[in-house]
């Protein structure tokens, strides 16, 4: 095999473009110069565009598990009670924050593989007029679902004044976001996927309504106090050292999002979706989730008639192509195509080549050309938009 | 457009490593000290390796004409007799070094498309005793073909002492190259190709029939004279200062090439070809080269339906693919899809899902998939080798 190429189609940690690699081996500077004040200046719209925001986008050096904490931690107390939706491993690790946190978790479980419902949602909210905060996923990363979230908050809205949180770790940056339009009042994401980016930093962001909860909240830790964040971007600083290369990288970062146009970034994200599920219906291999929930950044597929883990290993062998496998009760049972980020519809077309030949390895009776011919002909007809 | 993407299909410059790059950012080093000569300690063998030779591999800073002119002035002097075999525009710039240099070029022009015949350049050498040198090249980068080099030089050989110079340029360390085994005396080639490095580094290497005729000429100019490169390479150093960066590169190449195999290396170009020549033909247009003389670092497409011009602009508009136009006379006729160096099976997949879709897009009818499937087939059938 050609040494050293990997081609990396999970859902995160993404590819790192070339320009972004490169600015992140700039000589390091000091974090308390004027230069890392010029480099959050440039960086901080460029985020509130991104979240869909007017608000603060608070930058935490930490995984995006920090962020969730620190979505938890801001806004609630130990002995109060919140409803966490759980649609998937993610939705699942609210659940295990609040629990560190003696916060009262109610749970509301939906099928792995199925979207949350908003009525649903907005029944136990009503029924339950204690939940000060209702934890959501936007994509769920282990199933490829993408929620609708907007629905949900609008429907939470309706009947209650608890705050709506969002996990947007896999797919802000490559899935439209309005955060103040839609009523999202915390908005979380990571560096290491539509971002484009190493792990390292997390993204939150707060609605006026949840800074008034959160100001007049007494106990909101130390390092994930969200004021200290907001306070110091006020001054173009951070109130802790920052992981100064992942910034180079984000300025990058949001220069070649700003260079391709949200809009299209959006629009791109969307085709290789749509391009990677006629693949897989062509070549006949069922899709976890339907078209209507499909997430733009990645999509789960649920084999019928060969193993999914002998799959995944034979195309890292012939290719050194990885995708995800599944988690928790569907480990073994589904894989995971990754297209987010620095992924372009070509990279979606080289990917199902490779698919192809992997199922062929594994004994699964294709035509070779089926998956990648439905994906040409998806750019075909909509790649105008790209 | 995804930004920052591009797809390098030419034949050469090719695409670098990773690692390559990584190796290239090394801080500079003094080109005096040890760790200059540790570095050529290493890089020596590989070299050797890689020509097939037991002689020295001399490292120049220059570009690959560079390495055409010292395999001219080392060898020949101001009146001296050649013959140059033109297959298409490499060959053609040996003519231009020996006019610079009042050397007598006979001309053997073979259609461009078509490998040279060893016969008949026996014929042609026989019947011109006064020529000292044949200048040929094994990959002819203008046309896509493999000249027969080993049968040249057993045909020359019969019947004169005509030093036997190779322009190796666009395919030596990705297609066999024995120079001792096959009676080569110069070979020559340069970084960017095959070797997978920015253009700076060309390599030159002779036999010991070459190094007594090097060594009773006088005239063989000052910083291409060889004899400096050999000598000082006996010390672990260089006459002149190195392209140091390109040399970090160099051993870094020299290790990709060790991890993956002299023969996988091989074994992989072959089957890239095969795969690029099957897609075309199950595409249903004319490939410019017969198999038996194609080489595997470069395939010419001659469209008889479509404009190539027009053609080649659309993908590189549509995915940054770039593929070369036609030289000479061949400009506006043919394309060329360079599948070298830091390439893979994967790579030529993906090139063809976009060429198919380029296809469409300047009105060629094809069935979309046909071509990728043509290449897989081929990767199913031959794959095992790599």
């Amino acid at each position: 095999m050609l040494q050293d190429q990997q081609f990396l189609r999970i859902p995160g940690p993404s590819p790192i473009p070339p320009s972004v690699q490169r600015a992140m081996s700039q000589p390091m500077i000091g974090h308390r110069g004027k230069e890392t004040s010029a480099m959050l200046q440039t960086i901080k719209p460029g985020l509130q565009q991104v979240f869909g925001t007017k608000q603060d986008v608070a930058i935490i050096t930490g995984s995006g598990t920090a962020g969730l904490e620190a979505s938890v931690v801001n806004i609630v107390q130990p002995g109060d009670e919140v409803l966490v939706i759980v649609t998937g491993a993610f939705g699942d690790r609210f659940t295990k924050i609040c629990d560190a946190y003696s916060i009262k978790a109610h749970r509301l479980d939906v099928e792995w593989g199925q979207a949350l419902q908003p009525e649903a949602v907005q029944q136990y909210v009503q029924a339950n007029p204690a939940i000060k905060a209702v934890f959501s996923t936007y994509c769920e990363t282990s199933t490829g679902i993408l929620n609708p979230i907007k629905e949900l908050a609008t429907a939470i809205r309706d009947v209650s004044d608890a705050l709506i949180v969002v996990d947007g770790v896999s797919c802000v940056g490559g899935v439209q976001t309005e955060m103040d339009a839609w009523g999202i009042d915390i908005m979380v994401t990571g560096s290491q996927k539509a971002f484009m980016l190493p792990a390292g930093l997390t993204f939150v962001s707060a609605s006026e309504r949840a800074w008034a909860i959160i100001e007049a909240n007494t106990q909101r830790g130390f390092y994930l106090d969200l004021t200290k964040y907001r306070d110091n971007l006020l001054k173009d600083t951070t109130p802790f050292t920052p992981a100064l290369s992942l910034l180079f990288g984000l300025q990058q970062v949001l220069q070649l999002i700003d260079a391709e146009g949200l809009e299209q970034v959006y629009a791109r994200h969307t085709l290789m979706m749509n391009m990677t599920r006629a693949a897989f219906k062509a070549l006949d291999i069922p899709l976890l989730t339907t078209d209507e929930h499909a997430s733009p950044t990645v999509t789960a597929v649920k084999p019928e008639d060969f193993d999914a883990e002998a799959f995944r290993k034979v195309i890292k062998q012939e290719f050194g192509l990885t995708v995800a496998g599944g988690q928790q009760h569907l480990s073994g049972k589904i894989f995971r195509v990754g297209h987010m980020g620095y992924c372009s519809p070509a990279d979606v077309l080289q990917t199902i080549s490779m698919i192809e030949i992997g199922l062929l390895k594994v004994g699964k009776k294709i035509m070779l050309g089926t998956g990648v011919a439905a994906a040409q002909q998806i750019y075909v007809n909509e790649g105008e938009l790209v």
